[in-house]
Order: C-alpha cells, then structure tokens, then sequence
C-alpha cells in the first residue's frame, strides 16, 4: 500500500483523491498495490470539497506523519511550496508536485534533495500529455534538436477564435474569461510566462539547461490583430502562440516564447481551441507530437497520479531532469536572444502618402534585412493611414529589434510597428 | 556497463548499433552507465553491414555469453524468435525486441517467462513514437475508453495519394513499391495485417486481453476507388486505414481494423502521408494523441535503444503489459465483430433501372438499417450502370453483413457492394 498526503485539496486535490477512490480497480492492477489518499491539507477545513478524504488545516499532520509514504504538492506558489517540498524530502517522502512556477525556478535544487526518494512533475507541463517521460524516457536515445509547443490552452483558445471568427483581441478575451477559460487577470497566460515556466522545465530534461524565466524571451498574444490573422490566412499560416527550444550548431540553445506565423501544412498548426500539442524533433527519430488537455482537474489528476504509480511501482528509476545539469554532462549554453535566426513578420500603420516605402526599404536594407512578401491595406477607419503588412527572409533578431526602434520613430509612423515571429 | 548483443543485424540491427556508438554521450548521460553493443548475430557474416561490431553466425555466442546483459532480438518471424527469446530469458538477460508478430501471439507466454529480468518492447509498436510507455505509465491512472491508430504507413501513404490526386488503389501501389514504401507482396501491409499485430499489443496494455489475429475483425485497403474518395471529400470526410479498440458498456472490448471514414475535423483525420498516429481516449485524461513515424531503421532503433537505457536504469519497474491477463484483474472480454454498432458507408454498381433504389430501400429497412445521406452518379465507362453511394444511421455489424449478401445478390446489381465503416 502506498499513503499519499494531499496539501492543497482544490480543483486538482479534489480530482486526485476523487480518482485514486473511484478508479482504484485498475490503479491497484496497474501498480501492483493500493495506492490511498489518507489526508489532505487546506487552509479553511469548513469548505466542502466534496471529497471524501479526512483533511486538516496543518500542514505538519502530513509531513511529520509517518504513516505516510507520499506528498502530492498542490498548494502553488513558490517559496512556501519549495520549504513544503523541502521537509517532505527531508523526511523520506516522496514528492508528486504540478507546480510549474516552483520548477522554472527550483528544479535542480530540487532533483539535488531528492537522495533515496523520488519526485515526480508530469503534472506540472501539459497535464493531459505525458511529455515529461516522453522527453526523458521515451526519446532518451536522441539529441534532440527542437522542441515547439502550444502550450497554454487560453492563448490558444483565444487565437483560434480570432482566426475563425475575425473578431479582435479583447472579445474573445472578454469570452474567454466568461467561458472560464482565462483568469480575471489574464497576464500570466495570455502574457506567455505560464507557457515559458513548462518551457524551461522541458528544456532542462532534452538539455540540462538551468536558465530561469528572466533569462529568456518571452512575449505573449496581446498585440495580435485582425490584420495579423488576414496576412497569415493569405500566404497560408497559421498564427499560434509557441514555446521553441531549439539546439544550434553551435552548440548553444535558444528558448523563446512568442507569437508564430506557423506554414498550414505542420501538424502543430492544426492544433486548435484550448487544446495543447508539443512537437518533438529528435536527430534519430525524426519528428513526433503529442496532443491532449493542457488543463482541467481531471487530466492534471492523471498526471500526479501516473507518477504514483510509477513511484508505487517501487520508485521512479530516471533522475528526475532526465540527467544533472550542463556543467557536469553537456556543454550546452543558452543562446543570447539578439542571436536568433529566422525570418520575421512586421505590421506598420503609416500616413499614406509618397516616400513612405522608400524610407522603410532604406532602414531594412541598412540592417540587412530582405522582403519575402508585402501587402499593403488601406485603413478602413481613416482614409489618410495605411497599414503594411510585410514579412521577411531569415535575418539576425538583433537587426530586427534595432530596425523596429527605427520604424518605430519614423515621422509617418502612427502607431509602434508590430513584429511576429516566423518558424517555417 | 550494459553489454547488449544484437541477433539480426539488418537495417535496425545497424541503426541499433550505429546510434549506441554515435551517440554514446547523451545515452550515458540518461542511463547512468555505458552501453556497449558487443556482439552481432548474423546469418551471412560476409556481408558488409557498416557496423563496426564484432559479428558471428552462432546465435549461442549471444545466448550462452555471460559478458552479455541483453539481448536484443530483430532476426523477425514468430518461432526461431520465440525459441531465442525463451533461451535468453531462461538464461538470465533481458530481452528487448520490434517483434509484433512474435508478440501478437505470444506476448503472455513472455510476460510469464520474464522472471526477474525485463522484456522491452517499445520498437513493435509505430517505432517513432514512445506509444508503449504513454499507455503502460503515462495514462495509467485511467480505464481507456478508445484507442483508434493510423498504424501503418503503407496504407496512409497510399489512402493519402488516392484523396490528393484522385489516382486509383493499384497506380499508387506501384508508385510506392518504386519509392520503398511497399513491399513486393504487399499483402501484409495493405491487407491489415501489420496493423492487427500491433494493435492486439496495444489492446493487451489497455485491456489485458489475450486475442490473436485470427480473433479479431481485419479488413485492408485494397477494395477502396475514386468513387469512396470522391463520397468521402463530398461530405467532410478523410479514409484512413484504422486499428481501433474500443471498451463497451457491456464491458466488453471490440478491437478491428479496417479502412475508416473520419471526419476531417478529428486530429487522426489529418496525419498525412508515412506518418503514423494513435489517439487515445482515457475516462479521465480525455484525448491525447500521438503522432511520428511508424518505421524506418533510425525511429526503430530509437525505440528499441529507450528501451535498453530504462533496462540500464536499473530496470524496468511496470509490468511488462502493464498488468496481467483479463481474468486475474479485469474482466473485459473480446467482442463478437457481429456486434459492433457503428455508421456504414456502402457503395453499389447496378444496372440503371427503375426500381432499383426500392429494392435496394426495401433489404435495408428489413434489416433495420436507415440511409443518412445519399449519392447517385453516372458510370463513366457504361451509360447503362449507375454508381450508388450512401452512408447510415448507426446499426449493428450483423445487420448490415446479412443485408450486404442480399444487396450483392440483386439481379441489378453488377459488383460486389463495398462498405467502409464510418467513425463520427
């Protein structure tokens, strides 16, 4: 029997005890023992969560209790998750945590605690997808040389329908938030940095990267507009928010988060709705994807609760990060961001009238920066503006940056120019 | 150290060892220890292989060498197979094999013999994608409702060429025997056979169950024309030959394979050309799909490598079929194919006379079968035929076989009705 200890019993506590009860016939076939929650934690014991699980307000009662072999971390938040995580180490526990925010930051002080025991965090990317012990089991014979996902389920929500239905930023938000599919304060979503927290975790398990959210470009879906979606359906993209970590042969690694003109033709693109995918590409096995539920008590529930079973299974046999950090086995570094090379997008609304081209041109061409393709669109509001909608052929990010400051501060130029990413 | 011999050094065996070599720092890193292929089995040891592994024809220099740990078996073909696996076995190493055939009949007998030693098995199964690991560990907290696979890239490379370029089953046969994607007798492959294997592997981690391939309902691609691709893009549907395994409240468990409709808003409607993809439904985790390639000697190897680096971890803790046979856990039993409830199309050629369609009407509604939507068009060849198309309401599999023998035996009719079943 393995006794599990629950401290945060919400959406997701609820759906792990709920499960570990109700699905306990083929967990037990499965892991060879029971696996029982015997105690969760919360704050307020008055509110009914309709679980059936003893609960308490103090923490201690899981992690000093003997009786209890496993500690299914679902409080969120950092420090006070980390010095939790922390003392069940200590004392022999296992640990099974979904918090994402905690790994950006802790993962390899973490995986340096775990002595003896296990920790596992399937949980905490892409709940319903088992990308985690893909990347660190299933494809461990490979190098891997990128990783693109979709990895936010409101982000993606919201550029499907902007796509579909030609309906602006702000309302499908607003829709969003009444479907329950975005947060009153949507930032950490819509912002990229939920997505760039599951990014860095991969990252560390295809690369023994330690980079930390600051570190590494992250730029999130709010200034995408109608005019975006048009251009990209007209030469046949699709634009989707992506996490990319790619490796250069150079030997450095970029990880990126950010807007993407996507070709149609991947299969990444046809990822639609609150749906998450994440393609895999290794340099033996080729390309692989996965695709499921990104959120949702019950898909994040089967994520802690494979771990369970694999800890139940007598213990988790890969290191936690798939192996220890780069300094010790890989002589991978993070890419500087002004490095990336890849081809661009640039939305301008201008005052329309003679040299305008001319001048934009001068300034491209100064950073050598070449036109793949250009439409030009009057402004439907004011007949005096025109918006440019132009993409480019594979140049230098940092020559991009300094030729948008430059746009930017053009006489003509009425708004700051928008840049989107292109990843053919 | 892990020591591995390989016996059957083809174009796996040396992706096998190639890719050990190549890539020995980033498999050492992941397992934890060096692993070493030492020793090659071949039947023609004056081949040239491009490995650079010591060879030998005596399949015992692998069996009885206590310097090797693991076998692993890639000579193909059930009983030698089955013979040289039991042997290592019973000798004390572990196996690792991308046998299906060996496995769709044996693989319980193996799960008995595996004492203390661990069978790997990843490489059977769409060698590209970690599908073997996502349902044994990855979705283990979950009863699956519905496995349903694109398993077989012959069959989806030659289905995909028919809806795009609208050329017939035998062209695109040919053009892909010339390409490499068929074999010279390609009846294992578009006859569904490969697919079967692989799908009873899958069904026995899903469900536990012990079927066969002479068990099961299996259909291939060959009796699919322009006409069905024609139907199929007209009402929003892609072919796509489907392994399919699916839990019925009854508990009971259809597993078939055959040629099915999908309509194109579905994932699996969109996995084009060699590719394979498996989409699986779990009672909690919902869809997740899996998406790579499904051969190749480098995607194969890949899988057959994951598979050394989990034993080199110290073993491989879950079952080898996640858990044992249906009697001692659950109690799932195979379905009779006759009672599958599904939606059919069925196409007719007939002599274009009045009457006909009420003949046709009258045999359907004794047999309890309603039309969903209907397609008449002119033979192209002879004016006096006529090709009917139609799709059904839901029914049972025996209905629509005992209406399909009287449909061919109207006088009027002038070939033998083609059904493809449908899958909303």
């Amino acid at each position: 029997m393995l006794r599990v200890g629950i401290v945060g019993v919400g959406t997701v506590g609820a759906s792990v005890a709920r499960i570990l009860i109700e699905n306990s016939d083929i967990i037990s076939a499965r892991s060879g023992k029971k696996i029982v929650p015997v105690l969760g934690i919360v704050r307020d014991a008055s509110k009914n969560r309709g679980v059936v699980i003893p609960l308490s307000t103090n923490v201690d009662d899981v992690l000093e209790n003997d009786e209890i072999d496993v500690v299914v971390e679902l409080m969120g938040g950092v420090d006070r998750a980390f010095a939790v995580i922390k003392k069940a180490l200590k004392n022999g526990k296992s640990v099974v945590t979904a918090n994402k925010a905690l790994l950006a930051y802790h993962r390899y002080e973490l995986q340096e605690s775990a002595v003896g025991v296990s920790i596992g965090f399937e949980a905490s990317v892409a709940g319903g997808i088992p990308i985690i012990k893909a990347l660190r089991e299933g494809l461990s014979a490979n190098h891997i040389n990128s990783i693109k996902g979709i990895m936010n389920g409101t982000c993606n929500f919201i550029l499907t329908k902007m796509m579909r239905e030609k309906v602006d930023f702000q309302t499908v938000l607003k829709e969003a938030q009444a479907l329950g599919y975005a947060e009153a304060d949507p930032t950490f979503d819509v912002g990229g940095f939920d997505a760039a927290h599951k990014l860095l975790i991969l990252a560390s398990i295809a690369y023994g990267i330690d980079a930390k959210p600051e570190d590494i470009l992250i730029e999130g879906i709010e200034s995408i507009s109608i005019e975006d979606i048009l251009f990209a359906q007209e030469f046949g993209y699709s634009i989707k928010h992506l996490t990319i970590a790619k490796k250069n042969n150079d030997g450095t690694v970029e990880l990126r988060v950010h807007p993407s003109l996507i070709p149609n033709s991947q299969m990444i693109a046809k990822v639609d709705g609150v749906m998450n995918a994440i393609s895999v590409v290794g340099d033996r096995v080729g390309e692989s994807m996965y695709y499921g539920a990104g959120a949702g008590g019950d898909a994040t529930a089967s994520a802690v609760i494979a771990d369970l079973i694999d800890i139940a299974r007598d213990g988790q046999n890969s290191p936690m990060l798939g192996f220890k950090k780069t300094l010790e086995t890989q002589s991978l570094a993070l890419m500087n961001s002004d490095e990336i090379i890849t081809k661009y997008y640039i939305r301008m609304k201008v005052i329309d009238k003679i040299g305008v081209l001319a001048s934009i041109a001068t300034i491209l061409g100064k950073h050598a920066i070449s036109i793949d393709s250009f439409l030009q669109k009057a402004d439907t509001h004011n007949k005096n503006y025109a918006t440019l909608l132009f993409s480019t052929h594979i140049c230098r990010e940092k020559d991009i940056q300094d030729a948008l400051i430059e746009l930017k501060e053009l006489p003509f130029s009425v708004q700051k120019p928008v840049m989107i990413r292109i990843e053919d």
